[in-house]
């Protein structure tokens, strides 16, 4: 059979990545696909990576719409990034009837609805496996692997940088601004880390993994993101002491009033699989009611960790060439016609336990102030410790765990609790999971 | 689409853990796969097991010969186990033209190369997720999700029952036939547990692995299998103390001179996440040249979650049956005329790692004699020490960890050690990996 052809937009890191896969590869794809796959036309912005990446017979231009259109290319992989031009890119590949594989998770979380009714319409694929933990095969996992679950809920380490960030405050009781600036030297965070600290990318991904757990359509403006750029030191030592381990979640959750989708620093229990992976790998905890858990673990960025999910992408769409679209995976798992409407709960509606840290005067009654405030709300403690004033303070410090709660239940509390006299300045919360 | 039919062969655990996966989560699995998936006919030696199922309104048989033969049925689900008559069942299915789902692991490892080249022949699908780590989607993982890699190795804990012994072992410092017992009794251990505590179901699923992993035939015959019975819970103790977990391992790997298959007790530092996977449940590591570690955790055995994989298999046969067989997924990944001639080593020429226990008489030159056997062999000591003798006695005990050996050139030091005049009985000898 003769190759398929790919037109690849972008020569960056993944884009370099991927070409160097396929190239080094070529043999060991070739015996499992059954033909070749070869880059056919490349669209770069600097053409000098080109030659550096041994690309030597492929055309080559600076205007990706050209790559797009060309009659020529079977497979359209987008690694631009971006929601612009790589919006218009992939719907113009569709247009002209090409199968789409991408890295792009921004652009999947935010407007994969769009690009997936096109791309029904016109009976091709939009593949995105690098688009979510980078180089573990997670899309596949829950969209085929987990076909036979009702799947119960996800949560997962999506976002190597902050993992990062979190894992070096564990292990080195450092601050998170001098870790952070340590992850940009290392070039594991950009220079604008907000993406990555502030949870957008992880976010991102969480809409994707949501979809195709629980066939619902992407819906990323409903994820509630909160950052880790508030963890201190303190609180990672003090996780550390009740024995957890503070994460950067994302977590999609089915309940009987909907499904929660939230991202966000999490404390969980420390001997847990996930609370021990570290530094930059990512590792996605899937419960699914037949399987019960499942773990997938791996890099979930660089080059060639995210080339490998792009290259399956690009093999399982050469086998599906001339596969009629009817019986296809679908997109999103489950089948167009068939998503369901389940609604996504506010924050204020999720019930999580909580570990709060607050600083009292020291003085009688305090405890009972707290106290008395939870139990107004049914809000029951799982465990408290109070440090005493240091010499010349007469402020006591107070961290209390609770049982589970309304996060609504919560947040009156601890205004409550804010109002009081004798608390001082405001109540460091930290929701806490316990993912068995 | 009307519904696709089921003819199912066995409703033991796995068996009545399908029909009920299948039946409770039919709603979901039909949004998956665009149609219906029933069972229609059954075939069981105690038929009472349908009522209690559930399974009303399915034809029944005792005789399975006449599902496999049914016209109705689309696709065959073998659970009945063992080599035969699993075997000429699902040859018998092959020729009359069905799809074949199987969890059957010493089947596909003994007998897989000649049912795939039967299935190839009639253009049908022999699929066996559910023959390698229960629930995890570990075939498809590799065969599809890792398909732009050379994988280096796969290192798995992939017998729930032996890991549960060790585990207990660890934590509570119980002896072997203590634990086993418990095993047996917990119904996590047959009454004859040969098959798993020997490592035999291990190198069954370690050679469907490897075969999958490096484009190989299934070689179940060349897979070195040691299993743990002969582990002490004085050996797992010393192994903490150095900050090692030992764990039943299946490893394949590739190297310059052919390809090492073995299943052993290993040694592997404590603070890997494959350590720390534990009690019955099983994780897979696989090493691609582009993706690095990745890992699959999961449960490895029990009737639902086994259910979990042999339901994604059938979801993913309904997906193919439309599809023309030169585009499927290969049945051991690579196309079958691209399969590999590589090698398997021979157990001497594997490179590991050892522990070494040995009891010496304490008196002057022993060690020396131990080091020099060691040095003449060129096995250099990477950790080293001594107990000395009880009261009343005049025996010390070494542990010895090495670097990196040829396995003949340890069988020949340890040879040579249990030679020694002051050695008292055998050289206890543990391999050790980094997995790193």
């Amino acid at each position: 059979m003769k190759p398929v052809k790919v037109g690849l937009l972008g020569l960056g890191t993944v884009g370099g990545g991927t070409a160097t896969v396929l190239k080094r590869n070529a043999e060991e794809i070739a015996r499992r696909a059954g033909r070749g796959i070869v880059v056919d036309y490349v669209a770069a912005l600097e053409l000098d990576r080109v030659a550096e990446l041994g690309l030597d017979s492929v055309r080559t231009t600076q205007d990706a719409f050209e790559v797009v259109r060309d009659p020529e290319i079977d497979i359209v992989v987008e690694l631009i990034g971006g929601y612009s031009p790589a919006r218009e890119l992939v719907l113009e590949a569709i247009a002209h009837g090409k199968h789409v594989v991408t890295a792009n998770k921004a652009l999947i979380a935010v407007h994969g609805n769009e690009l997936f009714a096109a791309a029904q319409e016109k009976g091709v694929i939009v593949a995105f496996e690098a688009a979510v933990a980078g180089g573990i095969p997670i899309i596949k996992a829950i969209r085929e692997g987990l076909a036979g679950n009702t799947i119960q809920w996800v949560a997962g380490i999506i976002n190597g940088t902050g993992n990062f960030i979190l894992t070096e405050m564990r292990d080195k009781g450092r601050a998170f601004d001098d870790v952070l600036k340590e992850a940009q030297a290392l070039g594991y965070a950009e220079a604008d880390p907000t993406f990555d600290v502030e949870g957008i990318d992880a976010a991102h991904k969480l809409a994707i993994t949501a979809s195709i757990a629980f066939g619902i359509p992407l819906q990323f403006d409903r994820v509630y993101t909160e950052g880790i750029t508030g963890v201190t030191a303190e609180d990672v030592a003090n996780a550390a002491n009740l024995g957890y381990t503070i994460k950067h979640l994302g977590i999609a959750r089915r309940t009987d009033a909907g499904i929660e989708l939230r991202v966000h620093p999490t404390l969980i229990p420390a001997r847990r699989l996930i609370a021990n992976v570290d530094g930059v790998m990512n590792a996605v905890l899937v419960w699914g009611d037949a399987v019960g858990p499942t773990l997938y673990y791996g890099a979930g960025a660089g080059d060639l960790p995210t080339a490998s999910a792009v290259v399956a992408d690009i093999v399982d769409v050469t086998r599906s060439l001339t596969t009629d679209p009817e019986n296809r995976v679908p997109h999103l798992a489950f089948q167009p016609d068939a998503m369901s409407d389940l609604p996504i709960l506010p924050m204020e509606a999720v019930q999580t336990a909580f570990y709060l840290r607050l600083r009292v005067k020291d003085r009688p009654g305090v405890l009972s102030d707290v106290t008395r405030i939870l139990g107004e709300r049914n809000i029951s403690i799982d465990a408290f410790s109070q440090r005493q004033p240091q010499a010349g303070s007469d402020e006591a410090e107070m961290i209390l765990l609770t049982h589970e709660v309304r996060e609504g239940d919560m947040n009156q509390a601890i205004e409550a609790i804010e109002g009081l006299d004798s608390t001082v300045g405001q109540v460091i919360r930290i929701r806490k999971e316990s993912l068995g």
